[in-house]
């Protein structure tokens, strides 16, 4: 028997001299109104099990209208922290009793359509949604149009679907509390502006600056182009290069912070006696950085977690998708060694 | 009309006031050898009609047995090598006419057979292996006895099913012979001697370091325990503080490489001056680092490309998955800052 070929129903019917549709209700157990003696039953079973005949998991998907499947599409495998979420979300959704596949928008608008018509087209029971992606709004459409459950995680505020995302002001300023505290007073912004959550950690870093009468150069602000490193690594240069250099950065993600203790290596700054820089998101290198990295945590595993309760509660008809429906998570500070005393 | 709740065959069947088998007949434009008078065939395609039938995805598949989807099993989606050859396997299957969706093994054995049990149930027309994955034997006799088309990419010299694989021996020979003629006779290695691919450029530079009778310690020699930085990162300061330190290190990841460098710096080295440090894999943050990391790039455009043409072929039936058939592609030296000569 060839497995690319299998039994079909058809084949089943021929033998045991019934209708498909007799054989359907039997192997499926439903009969409905219609009456089919014991014999009819026995003759089905015997020949499907004489045909080798074994259910379909398309034709169980078809009669249950479940996969058990959950998808999840990513903005960017490359970048630590939504590689870290992926892993939480998988293993959250095994969990609560979910298999889960990853599709990967890699930057592009048309790929994150192609990746979503796919998941849409009800090969999956949910959806879910990891960071901003490219042109989100006719996802988002596209998502709503075909009511499939959704649930996003760190996608940004403007998101239009149920959502699990950071209490981002407040994780903004648990670091930069941390480092005036710390008695930095020249204080400078790096981050890529285009990433959910980085344009509010800019507008509370604004926000402080001005509240606590900080020192300000133009240059103490510095927002990176996405997928363009090389831009990131020109950028702190130019800022560390300054006649007047802060004396912390606070970089809005860990990646960035990485980045950052290189070029400062490399241009002789002794880390952090001379320069503290503090990160963002707690990706699984932070900890083990040179100097390890000082960061403000997104709580992963818990966002994981009530993203796919969140989800299964949709599938389940639980929860009404249309309703306002938003779940904010608090970040954590998490002291390494990346900062030190100015005082 | 609820799009969860899909009109079925049975639905369809009522209203024409035929059996299910004649819906499925017409609509699947498969008669056989029954008669269907076109009075029947015109009543079953205007009720489908009336009713808003769509023709099920999965139903479709059922009938095809093909997705036109290819399934892909990382080992970790937080390796970068891995991360970026996903990249370029999806870019390749969509110029090939698939779409790629992602399961991760997440370096767990009951999580990779999980993921694979899910893609070999016909949800997927062929699977791609990225990488060695945890408890290899068990994951390829599954493939095997499901007789899903499958193709390894840098999956190690033992796997058992089509691969696409680097010439590992030039590869660790082109950086070997670089070091040598930059005129370092103080040569370490370090390398994550579970990953693929990794024993064999080891025994390269064994045989390279005794057929040139170059100084050897003990101690120049590292092999990294997978999946825990704090190792790597300890190994390398213990190679660094050595009385003689060794004048480059031979890294066979990119990853550990750029961990080198963070130590390196941090102990007080200037790089390249008073260290050489070569990675293997080119990763997209190789050009990056500080400085600019020299290496042996693993052509990944080309081996997804190759990768995904032998997997069409299989899926075909115009090759024969029991034959050997792999395909050794070429490395090459990719030469930038952190090499430097010692003459």
């Amino acid at each position: 028997m060839d497995l690319r070929s299998p039994v079909t129903l058809a084949d089943i019917a021929e033998a045991a001299h019934v209708s498909v549709g007799t054989v359907s209700r039997v192997l499926n157990g439903r009969k409905g109104s219609i009456k089919i003696s014991q014999a009819t039953i026995s003759r089905v079973m015997e020949a499907a099990q004489r045909l080798g005949y074994q259910p379909n998991p398309f034709a169980t998907a078809l009669r249950t209208q479940r996969t058990g499947v959950l998808g999840a599409i990513l903005r960017d495998m490359g970048d630590p922290f939504l590689s870290k979420l992926a892993r939480a979300l998988q293993q959250a959704a095994h969990e609560q009793g979910f298999e889960l596949l990853l599709g990967h928008a890699d930057y592009d608008a048309q790929t994150a359509q192609r990746q979503l018509t796919l998941m849409l087209n009800r090969w999956f029971d949910g959806l879910l949604l990891l960071g901003n992606l490219p042109d989100d709004a006719t996802l988002l459409m596209m998502v709503q149009q075909s009511r499939t459950p959704c649930v996003a995680v760190a996608s940004g505020a403007k998101t239009t679907v149920p959502l699990v995302a950071l209490d981002e002001e407040r994780g903004a300023l648990l670091g930069l509390e941390y480092l005036f505290h710390l008695g930095h007073r020249r204080l400078a912004f790096v981050g890529t502006i285009e990433h959910a959550g980085v344009s509010e950690r800019l507008a509370t870093f604004r926000h402080f600056v001005k509240d606590r009468g900080l020192e300000w150069h133009e240059g103490y602000e510095q927002c990176c182009a996405a997928r363009t490193p090389g831009d990131a690594t020109e950028r702190l240069r130019q800022l560390l290069a300054r006649p007047r250099p802060p004396t912390a950065i606070f970089c809005a993600s860990d990646a960035l912070a990485l980045r950052a203790m290189s070029v400062a290596w490399q241009l002789g700054f002794h880390l952090p006696a001379q320069l503290s820089i503090l990160g963002f998101d707690d990706i699984e290198q932070a900890a083990e950085s040179v100097p390890p990295l000082t960061t403000i945590r997104q709580p992963v595993s818990l966002m994981a977690q009530e993203a796919v309760s969140m989800l299964r509660d949709l599938i389940d008809g639980s929860a009404n998708e249309r309703q306002e429906y938003r779940r904010i998570v608090k970040p954590e500070l998490i002291v390494r060694a990346s900062c030190s005393s100015m005082l």
